[in-house]
């Protein structure tokens, strides 16, 4: 496996704000093996042959954005159906069409999710839909980390198929794609799974040791509609069931009582906040910054790009940021760093994931990005990164690392074929959108 | 002067929405020529020596973008001082560094912000600064449209030099570049300029036939100091003096009332909605998709890039679109044709330029732009639209002409030496900001 050298560069290590540093870092076995400051010596030759040279100048260095909560293939509903009422959006336009997803569509909607994300620094993503065995190939393909759960509706006749499926996907998965692959358990969310539904994924979990990704309080409805059937709130129902007895990844959390934050704070849940969805939607504005002060591990993520319209963390950070300075009439609220947090650490955390990832530093997985301050928007440069948070877009990605390996080079994809991709996409798009 | 085909391109006109078709759009001494179905025949010859041909396949083009509130040159203090609470942002860390500028820094953080702006599709900007000779000296120099005001203070010392020296700068500078410049007085804002002082500021505009560009109504202290000191809120105090008189430019308009709103829209006052300067500062939500409704002149800005932290009139339409959906808690809210609206000839009527710019039709200034659509971000393609103001990025801009002249050709600057204008604009930046 090759070595890296990145040379020269503002280094970020999102290990704490005053950490910041001017140096270079050194990449052996997919692994982060040295970081030195500018005026050190490596203490290795630089002139090996397996050696590849990366300038950091002008770039600052940071480790690569984690997408904590995403349907990747629903990139072919991008724009297919906008401003639209949500059970109208559901109903007649996005549920008809995912009826017709076949294996191939989401393999390739997936592919061109990943494209997207690599060009915008994203280096794992967080994904819950179906055909799973196809985002596993096309995570493996493109040499990204991903953190897969197969979406499980707990009535209907695939409630079974759903609990043997997820236990079959976690045996052919967990750990592939040379470790860049970890399975979780994906049942949708507490109106699409009932309680009983729930122990049983629950009991499959603690069987295969795995964690559980979910949605949580995501609209005023839901709330409403739970809370009539069960005489609890999303999270108080939950926790009393006993779901967060293993590592959850809760998405959205948009409607939470003062206790249930303190729930999920107590038990460590992994809160991915989706700004951009939240907004597009119109589901309401999720209580981060408070959950933040309270130390919860808040990370963020984009949602399908039907509800966002991209996959770009970037703005989902400054997203972040804005909507909680706006929400509480308080522009100290969430200040950039913390927002880089979330996007960083904050994920890797969320995911279950910071043994190998969300930081740089020496033995850590390397997953890292660079990205290009020298461009009028990004001048003059005062603060690296509020300039990231506020200033900075997806397209500013010049360099994408993956467990060692370079996937994205000044700008360029190395392991997909971007026009092959998007002419799938288009093909694939055409057919699922097709009136009868 | 040059001629310009642009062919086989999606062309959104901004007329109406039922207006977008595909074809070709054919430039000549400046102006529109003429629009042409993709089937139709050009009635001149295509191998004319002086002829440019750009290709509009799998591109996007529409009237350029107008960013209706900024003050360019505070680019230079783009990420020096956030997170802050209001009052010791301007007292400790704006205010001070702003009283160093000199006009040679005013000129290269306007040209750093022009660069920007022409580089994520941004035609002309309504400025509000001081040294206006170096902005329009910018803005001639670039190839830059601006509309362009004096900032005046209407207390202290200077406040009849402002009065004095704004209309010289009318003089020198109104139809100025080869017509891309209009002047209009700047008065700042109810609370720095008291009504005995806008009652002069109104004689000299309606003497030289002009416009004013004011702030109004941008936090809930302005609205509660106002009506302490005057016994009326802003936008009422300025219906009662007779300011909407004249053509108005008011930036912000965030805390209003009903009937207030109303006046606005009988006043055909321009609004110009900064819905990030809003949210970073936290100063509120304005209504915006109320005044919509009620068929207001609704425009879209920047604000300085202190306060964003950038120039990206496209994220700015997908801030307004998501904030509305999310204020009002309706997904319908603020749809993406209307934010398009809002960035193009909403920007054009606000600016009393409608006559010339704003839309894509025979006659009008060829001020237009290309959208690069052919990237994963953008994939599949099925409402060119929703892809523009909920997935594109300001560098997915390929093309922007002004004024009939190319200024941003694949992506590269024409006009502007970027790296001259970076190295400056740091320099300045080092000494403003130095601590003493
Ligand atoms: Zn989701
Ligand atoms: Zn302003």
């Amino acid at each position: 496996m090759s070595k890296i050298f990145i040379k020269n560069s503002t280094i970020i290590p999102m290990t704490a704000k005053e950490d910041i540093f001017q140096g270079h870092l050194y990449i052996e076995n997919g692994r982060i093996s040295a970081l030195y400051r500018l005026d050190e010596e490596p203490s290795f030759a630089l002139e090996q042959e397996d050696l590849e040279v990366i300038d950091g100048q002008d770039k600052v260095l940071l480790p690569g954005l984690v997408n904590a909560h995403t349907h990747a293939a629903m990139t072919l509903f991008r724009s297919y159906a906008d401003d639209l009422p949500l059970m109208q959006w559901l109903n007649e336009a996005i549920w008809p069409a995912e009826r017709k997803l076949t294996a191939e569509h989401v393999y390739w909607g997936t592919m061109l999710a990943i494209a997207e994300m690599i060009k915008a620094g994203v280096t794992v993503f967080a994904d819950m839909y179906f055909f799973m065995d196809q985002v596993a190939k096309a995570v493996s393909n493109s040499g990204m980390r991903g953190h897969l759960s197969r979406g499980m509706i707990g009535f209907g006749p695939n409630a079974e198929v759903a609990l043997a499926e997820s236990e079959d996907f976690y045996k052919s998965w967990n750990k592939g794609a040379e470790g860049r692959i970890r399975v979780w358990l994906g049942p949708h969310a507490p109106y699409t799974c009932p309680p009983d539904y729930l122990k049983k994924v629950m009991s499959l979990s603690d069987r295969l040791g795995t964690g559980l990704h979910i949605h949580l309080a995501e609209t005023m409805t839901e709330v409403q509609d739970i809370e009539k059937a069960h005489g609890q709130r999303p999270i108080e129902l939950m926790h009393t069931l006993g779901l967060f007895e293993r590592p959850v990844l809760a998405a959205h959390c948009v409607h939470l009582t003062e206790e249930e934050e303190n729930i999920l704070v107590e038990k460590k849940v992994g809160i991915a906040h989706n700004p951009e969805s939240n907004m597009k939607l119109a589901s309401g504005i999720a209580p981060i910054e408070s959950l933040r002060q309270k130390k919860a591990i808040v990370s963020l993520g984009t949602d399908g790009a039907a509800s966002n319209n991209n996959l770009d963390l970037i703005e989902e950070m400054r997203q972040a940021a804005f909507l909680q300075k706006v929400h509480r009439l308080d522009p100290t609220a969430l200040p950039a760093y913390s927002a880089l947090e979330m996007a960083t650490i904050g994920g890797a955390k969320a995911l279950g994931w910071d043994d190998e990832i969300g930081t740089l530093e020496v033995g850590k997985k390397a997953d890292l990005i660079l990205i290009n301050m020298k461009q009028p928007h990004l001048y003059p440069v005062h603060d690296p990164v509020a300039h990231v948070v506020y200033s900075a877009k997806g397209s500013d990605v010049h360099t994408v690392i993956v467990d060692g390996k370079v996937l994205l080079r000044a700008g360029k994809l190395t392991t997909i074929d971007e026009e092959e991709v998007m002419a799938e996409a288009q093909k694939a798009a055409l057919l699922l959108t097709a009136k009868e």
